[in-house]
């Protein structure tokens, strides 16, 4: 066991996520660089987010599509922030069947611009809006510094891509796209988050305004969970998506993007992980329960399996995920150490003793606290239990968010502290990026725009705060 | 309306599938050549198709993960007979990240070659198998003739691939899942398939054996639903995969890789539909039910909508999916003429004098049959409605596959209406290549071999017939 201990939380903070992702067989590092391979347990925690988000993204109206993975280069370059912002990051097929591409094709960075090809085929009239589509895809964007889950050459996420009538619409969709994200974090990641605009420097290549959503890791770097964007109306332009509207007129109508990625898989070890591994919340833990039989050389090691599976049984018809490690060739305390690693939020104890007893031995992974509850019990008590245990998650995540979100007044003074220990800073920007550019002094950079205004000075210089800006260190 | 009638089926097969799969709204084509958007309508059938096969991969112990989309061409070729199969249809990477890549990469054609690199590194003892592992992903195969779902550049599919101790292990998984695809086919697509085993010449390149599941279109050309392969140990030993079998000796695993395309919608399109449009089975539509309120002058309209919502409420809860056709710009006989070419099986039409009688007219896809329902009977009689209409539709596919099938001993004789007038024809065969590639004068190859052997000779030569053979012409 002491072979596969995980680096200190503490002090190695990079390490221990690089080991605790691979000893919990989440990913596993690609022949190819800059791609990771996402092993089953990583896959069906990412199942369960894109689940949960799937239904929600189908109950607000929008509709599932699929769009082509290349894209010719020169669509890209309609839209000129856009292929500025993405052209360092491309990956070109420049042969295809055996012949040298005339237009080469580049694999999608984003598909803003292929989907909106398609919005000006299927617009003509305000009759065709609102339009809301989805997809869930993979995407390429080259990376030089590639880590599992945060920054990968290839990753998977949903495009959410809408065309509207009005602008005050498309503003409102972008802003419930984000609060749907925002619950999603908090409800189900018990991932506390703070949301706000991006700055200039900061938002989508093309975009009028993005909104995000950052949480902040155990480390005290900030990560951007995701992002909505209200697009600026030339992508419209671009692509000819003209309208009749109802006036008669021809109009460009008002577009959004808006997406979330498996980086929110690296988030949920980075907030919640510890010494021992990771910690699952329960909405989106593969194995919610797991049953360890404790074997003792003399007993009947199949009476316990027997009633192991029977608990199994009651405790999935109560709609909990559950399995039973039977692994023979595995002690009990290799199995313990086993299910922390891969953050199992409640383990269920089942020796020779506790049948005679008619109950089971109950620990939570959270708190490590033991629990001796009767068969009967089991199927009502662990259901609000694992209830308790996302509440517990999410109260300690914002207290934590809490106690690194700081105010101050001057970069001079909270840099040095900023750059050494982390922490999310808000403070007063006179919204230059002159002084946006001072925060790389610190290796910080801003995380959004607040819509308060506590201070009535630039963090770098003597000019007036427009409004409050947080700044942070960040993935 | 006459402007969007369809070509005819009987005459145009070919281009009556180019127009209904368009004017249906199942796809539109993309800027780029030989990739299609699946537009939702399309895109929601696949859901319901790869939802019920995710749910019986599962159930059959099999785990999802994902695996990059960018391979190192070098890995393509430790397989011989592998890269000589794909080479002719992969786009290449060469440039990535603004420079020119060392080793350009491939995007995926299928995964073997990156998925047993990582089994090499998975498995090391025989307590690590059997390894069952899917991912469900796009692919891409340069297509120079592309067809919507049939043949394009990019694809969607699910691909599985197991490693085994045993080779009658990974032979009866072949076997398992192939039945997996029958059960799918047939349960819930309503189309009835042959299976067999495809000849040297047409199996999965660095396969031991492939075997096939094989439908007949309308038009007598018979299309591949999809294969499931036992693998050679050539990928194996490629890829070092040795583990420490039971005796503690170094061995090689069995391997089997197997999957299904988005060509299943095709397959759905080109068996079911009629001059009329799309006629989707029950089991996969995204809409089984759809209400069409007929408003008429001098009425209230809102009852008739309250009404109409309050049907689609109550067969909702009644597990069906419906939708109440609302629109108030189309008239009754256009959406009559919307939802018939979109295939939605069971049509709810509800007028004043309905609302009045407490009942609705309500009118079978398939059979055009109308019929006077009850409200109060409504929720009762259309799930057993839907369900034989499912049956219904197998029933038909059934007759006309048998119809279509053919025995015949030479190709002398059958060749030229198999050419005309398509159709499969069960034949003898030496199993010599060379008489194989006497089927291409008429534009026909072989689809599988049998098990059965009704025939002395071969189709072709004097030589005695080893088994009996399908043969066809093919998508």
């Amino acid at each position: 066991m002491s072979m596969n201990s995980l680096p200190d939380i503490q002090s190695d903070f990079a390490q221990w996520y690089q080991e605790v992702i691979h000893q919990a067989e989440l990913v596993d590092q690609s022949p190819v660089r800059g791609s990771m391979v996402i092993r089953p347990y990583g896959y069906a925690i990412w199942e369960h987010i894109r689940d949960i988000l799937n239904k929600r993204i189908k109950e607000t109206g929008h509709k599932n599509a699929a769009f082509p993975l290349l894209i010719p280069e020169s669509f890209l370059k309609k839209e000129a922030e856009h292929v500025e912002g993405f052209a360092p990051e491309l990956a070109v097929v420049t042969y295809a069947g055996g012949k040298k591409l005339e237009d080469p094709l580049v694999i999608r960075p984003t598909s803003e611009t292929l989907v909106h090809a398609m919005f000006a085929r299927w617009i003509s009239s305000w009759r065709d809006l609102p339009l809301k589509i989805n997809q869930w895809a993979n995407v390429v964007r080259w990376e030089m510094r590639p880590r599992a889950f945060l920054r990968t050459t290839e990753f998977f996420w949903q495009e959410g891509h809408t065309a509207h009538e009005a602008y005050e619409e498309a503003l409102n969709e972008a802003h419930l796209m984000m609060q749907e994200y925002v619950n999603l974090a908090t409800n189900k990641l018990a991932i506390p988050v703070i949301t706000g605009k991006k700055t200039e420097s900061e938002k989508f290549p093309g975009a009028e305004m993005t909104l995000t959503f950052e949480a902040i890791m155990q480390d005290g770097k900030a990560l951007q969970m995701g992002t909505s964007h209200l697009l600026s109306q030339g992508f419209a332009r671009a692509f000819n998506m003209a309208f009749q509207d109802r006036e008669g007129k021809q109009e460009y109508p008002h577009l959004t993007s808006w997406g979330v990625t498996t980086r929110l898989v690296g988030a949920v070890v980075m907030v919640h992980g510890d010494q021992k591994g990771l910690v699952i919340p329960p909405q989106i833990a593969p194995i919610q329960v797991i049953i360890v039989p404790i074997f003792k050389k003399g007993n009947d090691s199949s009476k316990i399996l027997e009633k192991a599976r029977e608990i199994e049984k009651s405790l999935q018809n109560s709609g909990l995920r559950v399995e039973v490690d039977s692994d023979e060739h595995k002690t009990p305390g290799a199995k313990f150490y086993k299910w922390e690693l891969r953050g199992v939020p409640i383990r269920i104890e089942l020796g020779p003793r506790d049948i005679e007893k008619q109950q089971a031995v109950v620990v939570t992974r959270l708190t490590n606290a033991k629990e001796t509850v009767s068969f009967g019990e089991l199927s009502q008590k662990l259901p609000a239990q694992l209830e308790a245990i996302q509440q517990d998650m999410l109260d300690r995540a914002t207290k934590r968010l809490q106690a690194q979100w700081h105010k101050a007044a001057q970069l001079a003074d909270f840099g040095p502290t900023l750059m050494k220990e982390g922490g999310i800073y808000q403070t007063g920007w006179c919204q230059s990026p002159a002084c946006e550019q001072e925060l790389k002094k610190y290796k910080a950079f801003t995380r959004c725009l607040l819509d308060e205004k506590t201070f009535e000075t630039c963090f770098a210089c003597d000019k007036p705060s427009v409004t409050d800006v947080l700044v942070a260190k960040a993935y």
